[in-house]
Order: structure tokens, then C-alpha cells, then sequence
């Protein structure tokens, strides 16, 4: 890719960790794909998100907000709708956690293994592992690539009732600690914990910054 | 300070750069501040936001939100009303920027030198510089500090508009380039210009970062 700058598709799920894309794995993701002079391009699926909750009460509130226009936020308006992805126009893909991960991209937090995945996300990830371009996911949006890729080795951590849930998929879990990485070499699949494991700010820029640094490598 | 941990207050405008908080701001002030070991102390005015901006469109939605509840999305729920600040509790003091910093936490996007400031706000800046207690601002933000402290030594980059406006309220700007610190050694004033300027991701945090290690240095 040497001259060409590698661009890193962002597939964000709302903005909030308890509705949405996680905001501080999504901001730091962004922020290690700029660290490594890469280009992040962001996506969200234009659905309405499956509820919206006050992050100050935890309570589901009588709001709707739409996923692709809560994402913006994170995105500084610089986003696209995920019906427009191409996966000729991005080297590599990544998918920041949160709740919107397992509420808006799927309903694992709600149906666990029996859980359905958004078509166009769903679409993506097979596109991408078609292409042999690697797809990265954060904190629990492995569930969403154990969903779609079945066999795949991946990491949420350390919570066995979640990698019991992976492993009923068809995924192989391998459990982690803060900032380490666990690379699928075959599927080109990269996972981190992130806040599925108790984290300060800067182990999660650890996490995002490695799995971004391992992704630029399968792009070589 | 040696063997206690420094605390830093945060005080965020809402979620989004639009209508709230910058969130890369935010949250890499939040990263810079845990990678230099101290710890942030989340708070916002419980109100409701000048108005809410939809991200995509860049058009101002019928909708109502609240600076608090918002901000708790940044804060991951980790936030206090800022009627609850107590100078006491807090070394130093922060605002990262956005649109909120002037459409909640005062009203400089409309009335630019004529604006008012949110009394809690206020307040709390008042009580830190009487205290002899650092206070930062990012972006947008130095303009509350101007209209609240008069004649202050800061930057919000290189836009002559608004340094006129700072300047009209009595401060004395000093252009900056990305990722600069302007510091007011007599009031411990620690400004930077973030995305008052075309900035990548990476400079923001240098940015913050710098701001962030200046203060810790004010704090001594």
C-alpha cells in the first residue's frame, strides 16, 4: 500500500455506551487510525435506534433518535449511510463496542447466540472477509462477527457467560486482559476487551491502538 | 501534590460539536488526563440545551435535551451537576470545547462580546482563579473565560472575528497553531486552539495532552 493511504472503514451504532457506540472506544479508534496515517471513513445504518437511555439514570427514556444521526455526533458530521458501503473503497473495517453494538447493529444483548444481525452490516463483514481484508471489533462487537463469520477466534475478555454465548456461534474464545489483541490470522478477524474488562481511558487508547497497529499489518 | 492523586474537573456542555461538547476534545482530554496519572472529575449544568442540531444535516431539530444528561454520555454516566461544584475538591479545571461551551454554558455564538454567561459556570471559575487553582479552556471555550475574567492572556487560534470579540471583553489573544498552549502565568490560565482550526484527530490530542501536562505543572 506503500504511497496510498490506507483507508479504515468505522461502523458506529449511536453515540453512548449504554444505546450507542461506545464514545471514548470510537473517539480513540479514530484517534489511533490518525496516530498511524491512516484515513477513517464513517459508517451507520440509518434504522432507528432500539431505544434510547438516559445515561445519567440508566432508565429507557419515551425518546427515538435515528443510529446514523446520533453517530454524526462522534463523526463531526463526516459519515456515510452503511447501505452505501463499498468494500473496494475501504482496505480494512472496524467496529467501535457499546451497547449499540448488541442493540442497534444486533440484538445479541437482548437474544444472546439466537440474536439477528442488520442486514447491511451483516452484508460488510462477509464482503470484507471475502476480500481478504481484515475486520476489527471492540468490546462486545465480536458478537456481531461471531454472528455473521461463525468459526472465528476472537476476544470480549474475560466474561464466560458472554464467551459461552460466542462459543455457542461457533466462535473460539481466548480469553484477555486490558489492551491485548487476538488475531484470527485465517479470517483476518481482530479483537480487543476494551471496557468489557474495568479500564482507565488510556487502556483503552492502548486497545484501540493495537488493534489498529495489527489491522495496518494484515493490510501490509 | 506528591502521593496524591490530582484531580481535574471537567465540565462538559452537552454531547456534540454542534449543540454540546466537542466529543474528541472531550474524550482526549479525558485520556490525557489518565495517561498523566490524575483523574477527572466529570460535571455539567443541569439545563436544557440551547437547542439540539441534528449531526447529519446540520439542521436544528424540534427536539428538547438536557446539558447533563447529554454529557453524561461522554462521562459514561460518571457525572455531577455542576451546582454541586465545591472548588475544594478540585486542583485544577477544565472546559473542553464545541458549540456548547457557546450556546449552553453562555451565549457567545449569539451575542458574541454582549454575551451572558450560565451563573454556576461562572461561579466556578471564579472560585478556581481566587483559589489560585489552574483553569483550561479548549477551542471555543476561552471565550467564557474571557467574558468571566476580563483581561486573561489566551488563544482560540487564528480567527480574527473571534479574537476581536475576546478582545473586546478586555483579554489579550495571542494567535496559536495546532496543538499550542497559551498560558496566563499571573491568573494560571491554560488555553489551545483544537478545532478552531482545521486540525486532524492526532492534533487534538496533542493538544489536550499539552494542556493537560501544562496545568499539572501549574498545580506543581
Amino acid at each position: 500500500m506503500s504511497g496510498k493511504t490506507v483507508k479504515i472503514g468505522v461502523v458506529l451504532s449511536g453515540c453512548g455506551v449504554y444505546d450507542g457506540a461506545e464514545i471514548h472506544e470510537s473517539v480513540l479508534t479514530l484517534l489511533a487510525i490518525s496516530r498511524h496515517g491512516a484515513e477513517a471513513v464513517c459508517y451507520a445504518p440509518n434504522i432507528p435506534q432500539h431505544h434510547v437511555i438516559n445515561h445519567l439514570t440508566g432508565v429507557e427514556t419515551g425518546e427515538t433518535r435515528n443510529v446514523l444521526v446520533e453517530s454524526a455526533r462522534i463523526a463531526r458530521g463526516s459519515i456515510h449511510d452503511l447501505a452505501q458501503f463499498d468494500v473496494a473503497e475501504v482496505d480494512a473495517l472496524v467496529f467501535p463496542g457499546g451497547f449499540g453494538a448488541a442493540k442497534n447493529l444486533s440484538s445479541f444483548a437482548f437474544e444472546g447466540a439466537g440474536c439477528t444481525v442488520n442486514p447491511q452490516v451483516a452484508a460488510a463483514i462477509n464482503a470484507m472477509v471475502a476480500a481478504g481484508k481484515p475486520v476489527g471489533a471492540l468490546c462486545i462487537a465480536p458478537a456481531v462477527l461471531a454472528k455473521v463469520l461463525g468459526g472465528v477466534e476472537l476476544t470480549i475478555g474475560q466474561d464466560a457467560g458472554t464467551a459461552a454465548a460466542l462459543e455457542a456461534l461457533g466462535a473460539r474464545h481466548k480469553k484477555s486482559l486490558q489492551g491485548e489483541v487476538v488475531v484470527d490470522r485465517e479470517k483476518r478477524i481482530v479483537t480487543t476487551p476494551c471496557y468489557m474488562l474495568e479500564s482507565t481511558v488510556a487502556q483503552i487508547a492502548d486497545g484501540a491502538d493495537n488493534a489498529i497497529r495489527t489491522i495496518l499489518e494484515l493490510v501490509g
